[in-house]
């Protein structure tokens, strides 16, 4: 599958999106060939219409452009194209043969628990608020910016973080843990500022949403790089920090040599079932969330589209016809009348319930299943690292014959690749544990609210029926 | 506005569908041009949308086919054609000069009511009860029809009668009344039988709101035909009555010479003041009906199509993350799946209530406005009758000069125009009445199936959300 090619136009990356820099005339290593030719062009569009269909939710167009969350789809097709074409997935070789240096104070505990292996968690959780979004302006006002306040509740001391503060952790969380734990990218980049408290709200609900999943993530909200970022006390120890974190030398798949798991070693049979039941069960989470993210796209914008209009129609309807039969000059209309404006009028205020009805239960649902999206996107790269290590560690007979390694590096290799399992392990346990957490959550609000709905218009049409008998 | 015209295609009327018969090389008189060439094209177009979008609110596509009521949009197409086309209007002036007989038994008398005039009702209203369709067959079997059973609750005697005979009635009660009341059109012919059941039981639905409506008219329901219509009691009294039916002169405006209301004669200028109220009112209901059913028409399929389909989606999604789950391997998954899983099979419900609920409370609305639809249809030839009579008696002194006339005969035709005035007045009056009755118990049962609805799917939810609490 590995093959070569040469850069054939410049591509700069975006920070904060995982994509590659690269110039034309350099040559690029394609590690996943997903598509060449019209298949690529096919793929291109899909993703294009995927982009559109899932990424965009909370858009609607012609009158409701005011609601628009600022999504940049031209920018979303630019990290997929390069997502797809090259992948950055580190060689675990690295790891599985290196000369470990002595074990540090940075250690990450795996320890079995009740479902298997499991991450050590803190006792009490880390968690932090991402609120109260200022504007600040540098070099004479001349550019502007805004700065939010995040305050973790150990030291509930408040530090100040731009977004490419956020994108700078995020690539520095990245690098260090990518190949072990899945790091889902941040909420996307705002190209106009069409929109702006709009956007920023959003912005912000999603930077606290993603804040919040790292923190809850015992091995990343314990990492110095991350502890920096919540609790630097002055700009002089942030930027001390910034520089040692961003020298740090256990990054990708040497962070697998942090770990040390006290459990019975095993053997590679095991280690490739495990991984290749992860992978399967988040390629098909992946596509039951995209459906469902697909479907609610769609219900979010047939409501606010054309069943609020219908509604309104209905209602309009009504209205009409009673403005027609007070014209009639016959007496005794008027309860006729009064009953049919009434009827007109609770269906425009049906119309406006179902139109706000989204923003009540299915935002909800709908964030939380975007950031699922978001963070099984990442696990096809952190799978990637453990396959290839898999496929490094069944050419060990090969390697040995060949004179590449001797047995004893073989017999390392054998050991190292059941620590990356156990990793695995306690990275999927992590994720289970909280996507059973998250999703009872979100559904439970989401059926809350629905009842809450028809309770809404139920009572509504009742006070209207209760009028004519 | 008149204008005469040479026939340059032969057409066959149907019966019972006020066309008109004509034959290649015959000249008509064209009352009323609404239409030519392009402009021409362009109205039947509309009409034709028109009879798809408004006429056939029952009729779906794709896998819904078999609930088509199989309307015939072809028929209706060349109705409207033939209808805007040519009037039959008849000509008033055989009554404003006419020789009147003596008058006889059958007076239709008028009254003043609270309301102004108003027809003579009847102590005990008449009503009948269609029912019981049975296939029949003729010429050893060869060919074959349906029969229904017609009851009148004066003898509760049931007589039979085909789709022939209603439209033989309509025929006749057309001839005879419709220049003072308007005749409601029978239910569309039917083309193919290809859904016959649902088709025969749609039909008896329309014919039995038909028969009702003209049992409610004081003057309808008490007249020779009807009652030979509801109550003969051999094929020999059918027989003979229906001879006699075809032999009445006292049709078309000479109905009016029947009339003789005990009230101050009315003058000109408050005849045409009250013609131009009730024109204008019954084209703005007219406006106002067919906007309701084009609405609810499109109601009815966004609830038994997309709205169905979308629901189902969303079901079927919850289903699906609830089986991927189900594949997790991780332990104390259970209780969220199974919460998915009922929540997926709530909303196959909800898709299942929402696609039935038109059926149940739509149909109602619909079938009421159809129904006024039609009779609203009829009151531009009702009214024309009246306009042509105000016109005629306005040409009164010119009349006079030329010798046409003479000063008696122009005192005549004042005191008829003011009969035919208290006979649209009275009829005016019913159709009122009936209206409010009508819209008053069909926007009840409305809401209250609508209040059902709401409050079915809210007990569906609630039963979902207590189980996640």
């Amino acid at each position: 599958m590995t093959k070569r090619e040469h850069v054939m136009y410049d591509f700069s990356a975006e920070p904060g999106n995982n994509e590659l820099t690269v110039k034309e005339g350099e040559t690029v290593t394609v590690l996943n060939q997903v598509h060449t030719g019209s298949d690529w062009l096919a793929k291109w569009d899909e993703e294009w219409d995927d982009a559109r269909s899932t990424g965009g939710y909370g858009e609607t167009t012609g009158e409701e452009e005011g609601e628009a969350t600022g999504r940049n789809t031209h920018t979303h097709m630019k990290i997929s194209l390069n997502k797809f074409a090259f992948s950055k997935i580190p060689n675990p070789e690295v790891y599985l043969l290196a000369k470990l240096p002595p074990k540090g104070k940075d250690r990450l505990a795996i320890y079995m628990g009740d479902v298997g292996p499991v991450w050590l968690y803190p006792q009490s959780p880390l968690d932090c608020v991402v609120a109260d979004p200022k504007k600040g302006s540098k070099m004479y006002g001349l550019k502007s910016y805004i700065e939010y306040q995040v305050t973790p509740n150990t030291t509930n001391r408040p530090v100040n973080h731009r977004y490419k503060h956020f994108d700078w952790l995020y690539e520095r969380l990245l690098e260090k843990f990518g190949s072990a734990i899945p790091i889902p990218s941040l909420p996307d980049k705002q190209v106009t500022g069409r929109f702006e408290e709009e956007f920023i709200k959003m912005r912000m609900e999603r930077l606290q949403g993603w804040m919040c999943r790292m923190c809850r993530h015992p091995v990343v909200s314990n990492s110095d790089v991350f502890q920096l970022f919540l609790t630097y006390r002055d700009e002089k120890e942030w930027k001390t920090g910034k520089r040692r974190a961003e020298k740090d030398e256990c990054v990708g798949p040497m962070v697998f040599s942090l770990i040390d798991p006290e459990a019975p070693e095993l053997d590679i049979i095991e280690v490739e079932q495990k991984c290749e039941l992860f992978s399967r069960f988040t390629k098909e989470m992946d596509d039951g969330v995209k459906d469902l993210l697909n479907v609610g796209n769609i219900h979010w914008k047939r409501c606010t589209g054309p069943l609020r209009k219908e509604y309104q129609k209905i209602g309009k309807a009504f209205q009409n016809l009673s403005s027609v039969f007070n014209t009639s000059g016959y007496t005794g209309e008027a309860t006729l009348t009064d009953a049919l404006t009434a009827a007109g009028k609770t269906y425009e205020e049906i119309s406006q319930i179902v139109a706000e009805q989204p923003r009540k239960d299915l935002h909800f649902l709908m964030e939380t299943n975007n950031e699922y999206k978001g963070l099984l996107g990442c696990f096809p790269d952190t799978i990637g690292v453990h396959k290839a290590a898999i496929e490094k560690v069944r050419e060990g007979d090969k390697m040995v014959a060949a004179g590449k390694i001797n047995t004893q590096d073989k017999g390392t290799m054998a050991k190292r690749i059941s620590i990356m399992c156990y990793s695995l392990q306690a990275e999927m346990n992590h994720f289970h544990s909280n996507r059973i957490y998250d999703y009872n959550r979100v559904m439970q609000l989401y059926l809350e609210e629905q009842i809450r709905f028809y309770e809404t218009v139920r009572g509504g049409q009742e006070r209207e029926g209760s009028m004519k008998r």
